[in-house]
Formats: C-alpha cells, sequence, structure tokens
C-alpha cells in the first residue's frame, strides 16, 4: 500500500471518531496527505514504514501548529521539526497530525474523551494520543511524561504507553515542564510497536526488537498507597502475578515503604518548583490566558524557598538510589499503573499518584493493557525497571503480554 | 538614571566597538529602546534593575529573531521567551541584544573578535556574549556551556564565567545540543554580579549573595593534561594557589589521573551522540546549510551504537561520582581555564579540554581573570565544585577574588 493509501484510510477513520473523541488539535488533510506523497516520492523506507504517528502538541512540527495545549501559543507556527518528529520521518513514519494535550502537559483537560466511553476521561496529560491509538486512529503516538502523562492515559484507554528511561529521547523542540522530570515515550497497541517506536524516537537499534527473557524474575509491589485503589486493579494486579507465574516466571512479593510518599512528595516539588520556571514567559506577560487552575498552581508555587527544592533533589538522590537498588534484581516491578479505571471526564484527567515515583527515579515504565473492569473500561498493570534498563523491561513485557495471550 | 538613558548609553557603546568586535547576531536600537521604556513605564524594579543584558542568541526571544548561529534559523522570530529571559525581564534587567553564538554553539565559529586583539578569538561558543561583557558594552551576558562554552571565552576575554550545577537554570526555550551537558550560566565583571545573575536566572536566592568562608580549602589540581598546556597559565595557576595561602587559605596540592582520560572520552561521546539527535531536524533537511565542520562531525557521529554510549553514561556514573567525592571537603578546586591565552581567530576558538570534564561532572565551574599572558591577553584561573555545591564555590571565588585585588 502506498503511503498516500495509508494517509487516506487513516484521516477517513480519525474524521469518523473525531467529533466524538475530540483527540486532534490539528488535523489537517492536504498537510497530511503531502506528507505521505512526499514519502511515496522521496521512497523513504524504514522501520516505521506504514505506521501512522499522532504528535503531541507540545512537540514542535515545521508543518503544523503548536499549541501546547494553550490560547496563549494558539496557531503558533514552529519553523523546525522536534528532534523526535525528524527521527520519526526520518524512519518512514506518517505523522497524520497534532494530538491534544492538556494544558501546558499539566492538568487542566482538552476536549478528548475516552474512545471506550466518552462520558470519561481518556487521561492526561497525553490525552489524544492515548485516545487515538485505542481508537485505531493513528498506530502510533507520542507522549511525554512528568508526573503520570504516558501510563496513565494508556491505562484509561487500554493501549500500551511505555516512558523510557529519563533523557533516552531528545527533548530538542519540546515544550519543557519540569526539566529533570519531563520524559519523551510513546503509545502503542502492542510492546513490539512500543519498543520499536521508542527505539526510533532515541536512535537506539538495542530497543527496537528486545530479547525476551525464558524465565522472567518479576518483584510484585502494590505499594503503600493500594489501599487507596479501588479493588478492580488491585485484583487484576494479583491476576496477572499469577498468571506470569503459572506461565513460568518468578513472582516475589516486596514488601516495606521504600521511602514511596518522601518520593512521591519529593516529585511534587520538583515539578512545581521547576514548573514555575519553565513557564516564567507565560506567567509574566500572559496571566489571565493561563487556566484558573494551571495559575494557582503556578502561584502557589512560586513562593517555594531553594532549601525545599534542595531537600526534594537530596530526597531523591538517597531514597531514589534505595528504591532503584531494590528493583535492579528484577527484569521488573509490577504494580499498579493507575487507582482504577478512567473517571468521569467532569472530574479531570485522574490521578498520576501510582506514576510520580517511577518519573522521579527515572527508569523505565511501561503499561499494558490486560482487562477491564466493571465499567467496561480498560484496566492493566505496569512495569518499572531502574534507570538503563529498558532493553530488560521490554523483553519482560513482551514476555508477559505474550504469557497474556 | 533611567533605564531609557541607560539603554540608550549601552547601545552608544556597543555601536562604537561592534565593526570591531561584531559581538552581536542582533542589536535593534528600537526594539532595546522600547523594552527600557517598557520597564520605566511599568516601574518594573529588581536585583537586575540598571544591568544591561546580552543574550546568547540560542535563548529564545519574544522580541528580537534567534538564529542559532546558523543560516537554516536565519530570521526566525520566537513567539515567547526563553524562560532564564524571562526571569532576566522580572527581575528588571535591559535586554540590549542577542550575542553571537558559534553554530548551534558548537565549533564552528561567527564573525566576534576578542576585545582586547581583534586578531584573536573571543573564544566560544558564548562568543558575543564574553566579548561584550569584556568591551563594557553589556554588564552582563547570558551563555551555555556544553563542553567549555562558557569557561573558555571568559577566560579569553578575561571576564567572570559561572557556569552553575547542571540544570540548575531551566532550559525552557533554550536551543539544546547534548541534553545531559548544555548548562546554562552567565559573565560578568566580578563574581558578585555572576552570582546574582545566576541566582535571578534559577530563581534561586540562596546564590544571589553566597557568604564568603573565613579561612577557604582549595584543592590545586592542574589535571593530567597540564602537560599540554603554556607555561603562561601554569604558572599563573600557582601564582593564585600561593596568593590564596599567603591570605589564609588552605591550599592542598592533588595528585593521581582521577579517571580525567576516560571522563573526557565519555564526555566526547556523550556529546556527538547526543548532539546528532538534537539535529535531527536540520540534518534530514538542510544538510546543505550546515557548516562542513558540524557536518561531518554530525555525520561521524551518526553511526555509533548504543553500547558506546552507554558505556560512556557508565563512566559518568562511576569515575564522576569519584571524581566528585574528592572534591567534596573542599570548598573549591582550582584548576586551569584553558591551555593558554587565546589563539589567533583564524584557528578557531580554541580547545575546550580542560573543561569537558567539569561540564560532564555537573557541578559548578568558575572563571576568575587574574592577569595577563605575554601576548598582553587575559589569563585566569577556574574554581570547580561537586553538584550542588555552587554556593560554597561562589564564596570561595568571591573571597579569592577579594584576596587578590
Amino acid at each position: 500500500m502506498s503511503t498516500l493509501m495509508l494517509a487516506k484510510t487513516a484521516l477517513d477513520r480519525i474524521t469518523q471518531d473525531e467529533s466524538r473523541l475530540h483527540a486532534y488539535a490539528c488535523l489537517d488533510p492536504d498537510i497530511a496527505l503531502a506528507e505521505a506523497q512526499r514519502l511515496d516520492r522521496t521512497g523513504t523506507h524504514g522501520p516505521l514504514s506504514g505506521h501512522t504517528v499522532a504528535i503531541k502538541d507540545i512537540f514542535d512540527t515545521g508543518d503544523m501548529p503548536t499549541a501546547c495545549g494553550s490560547p496563549i501559543h494558539a496557531g503558533r507556527r514552529p519553523t523546525r521539526d522536534a528532534a523526535a518528529v525528524a527521527a520519526i520521518r526520518a524512519a518512514g513514519g506518517l505523522v497524520i497530525g497534532k494530538s491534544v494535550t492538556t494544558e501546558f502537559a499539566h492538568l487542566t483537560p482538552g476536549p478528548t474523551r475516552n474512545p471506550r466511553n466518552t462520558a470519561h476521561t481518556p487521561g492526561g496529560s497525553s490525552s489524544g494520543s492515548a485516545a487515538t491509538v485505542a481508537a485505531g486512529g493513528a498506530s502510533l503516538a507520542t507522549g511525554t511524561q512528568t508526573a503520570g502523562s504516558i501510563i496513565r492515559p494508556a491505562a484509561f484507554c487500554g493501549v500500551v504507553g511505555y516512558k523510557p528511561s529519563f533523557a533516552t529521547i531528545s527533548r530538542s523542540g519540546l515544550s519543557l515542564f519540569a526539566e529533570t522530570l519531563d520524559t519523551i515515550g510513546g503509545f502503542a497497541k502492542n510492546v513490539a510497536d512500543a519498543a520499536l517506536f521508542v527505539g526510533v524516537m532515541a536512535g537506539r537499534a538495542d530497543l527496537m526488537q528486545p530479547p525476551m527473557p525464558r524465565t522472567p524474575r518479576f518483584a510484585l509491589w502494590p505499594t503503600p498507597d493500594a489501599t487507596s485503589a479501588d479493588p478492580c486493579v488491585l485484583a487484576e494486579l494479583e491476576r496477572v502475578a499469577q498468571a506470569a507465574a503459572a506461565a513460568g516466571a518468578t513472582v516475589e512479593t516486596l514488601t516495606g515503604d521504600h521511602g514511596w510518599h518522601p518520593l512521591m512528595a519529593a516529585q511534587k516539588t520538583i515539578m512545581a518548583w521547576e514548573g514555575v520556571r519553565a513557564l516564567a514567559h507565560e506567567r509574566r506577560v500572559h496571566p489571565d490566558l493561563l487556566s484558573d487552575p494551571l495559575r494557582a498552581y503556578l502561584d502557589a508555587a512560586a513562593p517555594m524557598d531553594a532549601a525545599t527544592y534542595l531537600a526534594a533533589l537530596d530526597t531523591r538522590q538517597t531514597l531514589g538510589a534505595a528504591l532503584n537498588a531494590v528493583m535492579a534484581p528484577f527484569d521488573a516491578l509490577l504494580t499498579l499503573s493507575a487507582p482504577g479505571e478512567a473517571p468521569l471526564a467532569s472530574t479531570g484527567t485522574g490521578d498520576p499518584q501510582f506514576n510520580r515515583v517511577w518519573t522521579l527515579l527515572g527508569g523505565p515504565a511501561l503499561h499494558l493493557p490486560t482487562g477491564t473492569g466493571p465499567l467496561g473500561l480498560p484496566i492493566g498493570v505496569q512495569l518499572v525497571g531502574g534507570p538503563g534498563s529498558d532493553q530488560r523491561l521490554l523483553g519482560a513485557a513482551a514476555w508477559l503480554e505474550a504469557a497474556l495471550t
């Protein structure tokens, strides 16, 4: 199939759903078809040929506006592609449109709804990316995670979401929020595609086809916040762990707190300190165009003193290193991705409480969709590893995915 | 004095020198005067009131073009200020113009010349920033360092250059080259102004007026590459160390290699791997508009395999942590800033060999101008500390500056 045909098919599919899902911040058939013709004309072939890719609207794109989910930047036209987008194009991927982000990838929702039930949120901040992959609009989509912005929407929409180790993919051309947390990753229908996609964006051949372990070793840790999670996700985590053990994996249950709550507090402190600085321009020049919740969040963060921030960095160094060391012997830690099924859209984009610590620690995290909850919405499990253990984690995730099907 | 008067005086001064120095990529009196009038009209007062500030042309500015020293981005007009620029404006600093950067802050020189002798390079990549502060055109200027792009031009031009710990200042709105190395800092005439300036950009009140130690403890380490340095900078380092001891400081000489050469190799590997990714768009779409040396550098870096990069990250983790631990008991390590006086402009922007390792390690580094070499060009010393030791390092630098005058 030509890329032009691929583009037309994808555009038809997306257009059918768009009035219901609102997954796209920019969907311009002329641009997408021209890009498809360029790929056909130049004979560009690579590992992403045949894939349609939605780009979260905080990545600069030279051919489409990049508004970061904010009226401040509505219609902004970058003159270059972000590094990740350039890598996608060079690998033959067809950029099909810009997907909706929450405002500056923080919590204020965009218009996107969950494809499985439009009364519910797709999660955030990579809302449109998760939704369009779940709905079959794009086969891949970029995301970023600062607290829980890849894993949570992947969980709510029922797709694979993969946040690699911190700094695996260049953020050149990305709008930043919290510089020591923001991590680029992606959404796909399965682990193999997620690995291929992130491997391409990172320029990491070693991640594109990770070898599967024969008998993986998992640590099961629902975390000290498991008590606040919905029973359905706890039961699913237990079911998956048992299925893994039945299929030949070693599953060891972790106990203890491992600094969970101090680490979560440190993530919130670091995110607030860095966010108020990254958005200094917007806060100075356009405070009236920030949403009330974001403006209030930044105003509350602004007076924080350096000692508080430096103490949070220290907590990351000490407790974070200790928890990373706990994970080291395992192929992956198995834990919750989200507190439950996707909440109603009217309540926001959901809580990243099961994601903050893992983003802070800087290792890879992957959501694997494995089932359905009582509301008929997707649920699954999260696999986590220490920084740099991406290949190992992807192998374990692919093994688990295969064991469950 | 009104900010408008300040602006007029600065513009006169800059204009007198500009045909000789070529320090500015954008110098638009209308924009600078309008900004001065805005500061006067709004009554903006803060720690940078009375300061004129040049902005390296890889920081986005909403009122001036940002070309990154490349014809690819000539005339590019960002729609927002970089976070550091927004912080400068909020603190009352007057942005006076955009200073020349080498191409994408790498090695291909811009037109800027050394104010002390225009046959010589000002150093790079923050060429225009160091030159204009040395010439009294701007009282402060932003810089970034990936290998040696702050310390080296500060040394060649005879001004204070301060690269704080990695990630101290938000890179939101900055053009990236090597994401785990690029660090924002600044140039000033003295340590107090450099501390104030970086403290403002970072939103770190604790750095703005660092307390001086009564009897600082210095480690003297010319590094294993001292043998390749010009005798004049070695003699100056020795002279400064003796003066410090005479003024009451403890000075202990370090011996040993401390992983110097493996760490330098790791810095080069990381910079090349990350640089080829950050410039993926430019390399894909505009290879003809890259300079021959930069294109050749990126082409050589592109085939590098992941194992090489990951090994370099591992070297940073292990050997870097060990060298940081060596520095921990000291207020600062005293070492060379550059291999000698500024070389002829026809030979390039000089060698960052005495800066790469310190950028890799992520701690603060500061150049203190202390004397003049046989060519009549500035020389001085570099003070270095472990990550997070900025306040302590600045205090030691202020002490040393006072001890030498």
